[in-house]
């Protein structure tokens, strides 16, 4: 793997020393290896950290059982973060041939969104179409709603015995009674899989960004106490979004992407964002442009340009001034446009098996 | 209906009158005369009061749709308050033909008794068991499990939206997430009645003992929120403890009786029970005895018999002094006794049923 293919590399990582000093978490590197076939997310090093991933590997190659999860809030369209996610779990799907689960977080949408349940349920059927069209395999996966899942809540019932008001108050802050029930009914998520209908106690490793771990570490605290087997993670960077601050969120429409937005559209929010570009022409000439902090650098990187050579490319001529912003852009939101168009065809396609999926009850 | 009847009458009922004025609660006296062939429990004004009891009778009246519903936490053997309850919906079963749901309160078990599911779902096989032998019609009858509920556990979701932690706190003290989650659980159960599954939106009337207000008051005021009619309900009186003292507990377990009681122990406990005997037989002679503040006649006026005439017989011989305590234990014991006997063959051959009926996945 190249440096090159790590363009925010050690530096950015360094952001995140107190996560793996703090909260025991683990850098990526020394496992890669072990990856059959590793994703795009491994080889750029955008999944940088886990807890437990090396029991996985174990389990994989010593022929025992373990599983991934990971799952959706149904509050909107699947944006990038939710297509990373779900691209680490088709790859654990594929390569591993690991039993995978899919929680769509109902309740969660309706105490911290006041989505109700009937609404959620149009946006599941929406972003499970995506899902599928990502390449998840549903009929290896157990994908359910929250509110048609029994045990899911029960064990939610079960967790709460198991934490006190000041612990939740520490994870999550002040929070309505609602709130810290949608936590513990994701650790009732998180925990599904090892229940002896789902075969019973293993190693579960779940993709999330790095703001989700508190959930990981509550979740392994009771697992301890209700004898199971806590759960691994790994831990991808958040993208930013398209002016360049901070995550993408879906406060500001016009600075994310959507797997639902028109290619059209998205070329237009593409030409309009934060670049490396020099002041001018000839400053971009003579000294490079800036990729490590180019929006459509990371687009490409993180999402877009699945061939790595064509990503060095990128990288390398804008380092050396040979490439233009304006150039780039158009390029990039070229692909990026295809790669929607594409995305929705297979989409449209899939949305009739979305539907039978999500509107199955009591699961 | 004669005072002689109501023997803990208007001194008793003065105790309440903080509950009437505080809470909107009714004295339920000008209702009576609508209720058709009235039960023992309201002849004897052992429920004294109501909230929107009115509501039902109108609705009843003129053919509109009405439910009943209540329930049980399955954390120990059907008692003589879990007996007075399934009564009192029985009784509205049979007089108004009317919708009835019956909740067995597992996840409050899990989280208040930190009982599992598994041994709520024994517990559970046996009150159902009691209940049937008591007389509900388990095929008119809605009787799940909340683990085993969707909808119920859904809308206490939907209900946390609907208030704060401090309204919580302010109705059930300081408690950990679990138990507001599960209080906001029973709101579902309350609630769900009205959903289009059952019937939608109608007057559902609770039977409750007193303590279990502050339940019904939450319910009302999340129901208007969500656009569903508030739960009316009605009042009993507590059972005190064979000692005379407060209320029956299950903490104490020789001061209650449980309709699992073998006939002989029941009868001990009966002879050991506190009476309003005088200290001496020559005393007790010439003032009569005290049936008012006597457990004997209390067991025999809430439960075990049935007959008036019986009853006042009781009462007047004890009030006149013809009565000795002895006497009186000897021959309620002895009533209790064949009661207990013949409600547990009855039980005995509805175990299976009562399992059939626990059981039951994903209602």
């Amino acid at each position: 793997m190249s440096d090159v293919l790590n363009p925010f590399g050690e530096s950015k990582i360094e952001n995140y020393d107190h996560l793996f000093k703090e909260f025991g978490l683990k850098p990526i590197d020394s496992l890669l290896s072990r990856l059959p076939n590793p994703h795009r997310l491994f080889r750029r090093k955008i999944i940088i950290a886990h807890r437990d991933l090396d029991k996985l590997l174990d389990a994989f190659e010593k022929n025992k059982k373990f599983a991934v999860m990971s799952g959706i809030k149904p509050s909107s369209a699947f944006h990038l973060g939710s297509k990373m996610v779900a691209e680490e779990i088709i790859y654990f799907q594929k390569e591993f041939k690991t039993q995978t689960h899919y929680s769509i977080a109902d309740l969660e949408s309706l105490v911290d969104n006041k989505i109700s349940l009937e609404e959620a349920e149009k946006n599941a059927i929406d972003n499970v179409a995506d899902l599928l069209a990502l390449g998840l395999d549903a009929k290896k996966t157990f994908i359910y709603r929250q509110s048609q899942q029994q045990d899911v809540k029960n064990m939610a019932f079960e967790a709460s015995n198991h934490v006190t008001n000041n612990m939740l108050k520490a994870i999550y802050g002040k929070q309505h009674t609602g709130i810290y029930f949608a936590a513990l009914t994701q650790v009732g998520d998180i925990l599904l899989p090892q229940l002896p209908k789902f075969t019973g106690k293993k190693i579960v490793v779940v993709p999330v960004g790095f703001d989700q771990d508190p959930h990981m570490r509550l979740t392994r605290d009771i697992s301890k106490k209700i004898n199971l087997i806590p759960p691994g993670s790994i831990y991808h960077k958040f993208m930013r979004n398209l002016s360049g601050g901070a995550k993408m969120s879906k406060r500001d429409p016009s600075s994310m992407l959507t797997m639902n937005d028109q290619p059209h559209v998205a070329k237009k929010k593409i030409m309009r964002s934060f670049t490396g570009g020099r002041e001018t022409a000839e400053e971009q000439k003579n000294q490079g442009g800036r990729p490590e902090i180019c929006m459509v650098f990371e687009l490409a990187n993180f999402h877009f340009v699945e061939d790595d050579k064509l990503l060095k490319e990128i990288f390398s001529t804008c380092k050396s001034g040979a490439r233009t912003c304006g150039e780039c852009k158009a390029q990039v939101a070229d692909i990026v446009a295809k790669a929607l168009e594409s995305h929705q065809l297979k989409k449209q396609k899939l949305v009739g098996k979305a539907k039978e999926i999500v509107c199955r009850q009591n699961l």
